[in-house]
């Protein structure tokens, strides 16, 4: 008799962005006139840079012809894109990482929640929370939590309240904790861990031996020149940190897939009996085991975003976004809202009116405005009696949205 | 402290083809003049269907502008893409497959190493041997087994002989067994699995209340027209069958990466106390949480190999390695092997000489044929004494290997 994993039934309704999803289409259908503004899901709205979409093209065209045609590619990813990864993304931060330290993905989606994989179900796990489902849910499906309480907290999780009090950055928990999720600029707050803070989070790893998953996502959204791009620019970090990026928000690769992730030669983790074990070449045997490598199109395209014409209009998409977001800021503040993140984040995290709660305000705004949040409670418990506002949206978009709130 | 997944630490030394190519590349530096021919990795050589190319170029330009951009796709694939799927993939063959029980992917390799994770951890896995090594190492990662004996057997795993004595083909077992793999046309023997053999194994799962992960990715070389394509042409089977596809031997994707796998909305498994979980909505909750969907120009390539032009094209590509596969047998055959496969199937599955074992008729060909084939071993105790060769590759680069061999 084939048994389910009953891990999936721990789970909470749904994965957070189709129901809200769900709800949108409801409302769309029960009111076909509404013109709904999109700013839940974090998806980018703009065109691919030029750049990109030639080599796509010209890589497609190689695949026309059997002179120039690619099969399998390598799982990790092909030399030329692990290095203009190295070249592009550190070395110009000072930061030395070799490229076979660089494992090219289809999404940090996938990578975040595949991480937990090649560790042990025995581990104790720190999520902040606020928090990315993916990190929570993956892990619920390995094992390693019980059932969910009342506020969705699943026993034998350690949650690290996120709140205004401490700007949304996580203390150091007292528990024992062996394996840390931290995601700067924060997604879904918008929060920037500082340079002393991540310094206290690596100590922190270093001295415990635990292992730190640092989601680096939006690091192109950093404004403020004091704030680390990447965990490695802490020194000590390659032996207790791993880094997930995407180019996703970059590029705007959201639906063309590409991302990848750094694990350095010098990360160990545990035996049970107190043996080292070296992280690298296991993920490279789950790499190379349950997965094939991505696209030689989309990496030609991830390529391209690298060149100084791919750079430049990389760096206009990012402007552009962040222009969305200072002025969401300012008409939000001037309606009195309390506003936190849009200035090193493409996220505004939006404190809910009147003790509204999270997904009420959701309703509220999707009903009365037909502009769509992510509600906070969405993320963790300590997001309830938020919500979140993405700034992905084209800049008329975001005018009216804000002019429909203002006018709630 | 961080603890790493010991289960990793169980698996022999590397992934099968990784280890090939380790061999292959230090063979070519040492003899940098040798004329290496590849009929190992199952990796095609031909060109991209135009048609596909086309489309690819022309979802690529869409992505250059505002107007037609699109972010994140549908983690289950695209309405236009699923719906090509059933039209031409099933109900050709009077197969009813709805859209919904479909779900693209990148990959077979990646739906064949996940699969396994919709289900508990106390299932008996039972395996065809020989067999691709995805099926198994999954599992071992997953905890499923305990270590594998001298003959790289795991323990708790249930092991299929398929032999010359049985024509390839697994015997029910007596054992008790929760999950099967099976995979006809097979990869690595070639052989295929008649109606009469899928009827007694879908009987045998529905008594047993087993499940099936039926592998057809090389189902388009199927030349007998007894065979069945598809396991849902066997009357039962979405109850206890899952069928995975690939683009990857057909279109020739393996470098372009698209795939997929139905679940029917029938099929369940159980939980420990016996009540029936639909695994449908299990998998879609897997596949919304931990993957985002594939690139847009990829499932528009895969949807173009559905026009008349693309299935022409696609055709054509099947019929030029199916016609290598028929000569490889010829040649080889009047060489003195004793060869199987080729029939209905892109492998070869030759007996090694002179009791041989794999891996030394592998450095065999390599070194004085300066071919590679893929040692049977790599795929099981029982695929010891054989080799498998692929017709993936140019003919005359086939034409060239077999005067090779012949001289040997």
């Amino acid at each position: 008799m084939a048994l389910i994993n009953e891990n999936y039934l721990k789970l909470k309704a749904g994965y957070l962005f189709p129901e809200i999803g769900r709800r949108t289409r409801a409302f769309a259908q029960a009111h076909p006139e509404a013109k709904i503004i999109r700013l839940g899901i974090g998806d980018v709205v703009k065109a691919l840079p030029k750049p990109v979409v030639r080599a796509m093209k010209a890589a497609a065209e190689e695949l026309a012809h059997d002179e120039t045609f690619r099969g399998y590619p390598p799982e990790q990813g092909y030399d030329f894109l692990l290095q203009a990864v190295v070249d592009n993304e550190y070395r110009p931060r000072g930061v030395e990482i070799l490229p076979e330290e660089v494992f090219i993905s289809d999404s940090s989606k996938c990578d975040s929640a595949n991480i937990q994989e090649v560790f042990g179900l025995d581990n104790v796990i720190a999520l902040t929370d606020p928090v990315y489902p993916v990190y929570c849910d993956s892990n619920v499906i390995a094992g390693r939590t019980g059932l969910p309480d009342e506020q969705g907290r699943y026993a034998g999780m350690v949650y690290l309240p996120c709140t205004a009090e401490n700007g949304f950055v996580p203390d150091l928990p007292r528990e024992h904790v062996d394996i840390i999720y931290l995601c700067s600029p924060n997604n879904p707050t918008g929060a920037v861990m500082t340079r002393q803070a991540l310094e206290q989070w690596v100590e922190f790893a270093r001295r415990k031996r635990a292992i730190i998953l640092f989601d680096a996502a939006y690091e192109s959204y950093i404004t403020d020149p004091e704030i680390p791009h990447s965990i490695y620019e802490i020194p000590g970090a390659r032996e207790v940190a791993i880094e997930l990026r995407s180019y996703s928000k970059t590029a705007g690769f959201t639906g063309t897939r590409c991302a990848f992730t750094v694990v350095p030669k010098e990360l160990v983790a545990y035996t049970r009996s107190g043996d080292a074990a070296s992280v690298h070449p296991i993920w490279y045997r789950r790499q190379t085991t349950k997965f094939n490598g991505v696209a030689y199109v989309v990496q030609r395209g991830a390529e391209a975003s690298y060149s100084p014409q791919g750079k430049k209009a990389v760096g206009k998409l990012i402007k552009y976004y962040l222009a969305n977001a200072k002025y969401m800021r300012q008409q939000l503040g001037a309606c009195g809202y309390t506003v936190y993140g849009g200035v090193n984040a493409p996220y505004l995290w939006l404190r809910t009116p009147e003790g509204k709660t999270s997904w009420e305000f959701f309703d509220l705004l999707l009903n009365q405005a037909n502009v769509v949040g992510t509600p906070g409670a969405g993320f963790g418990a300590a997001g309830e009696g938020y919500l979140r506002l993405s700034a992905f949206n084209h800049r008329e978009a975001i005018e009216e949205a804000m002019a429909r709130i203002a006018r709630l």
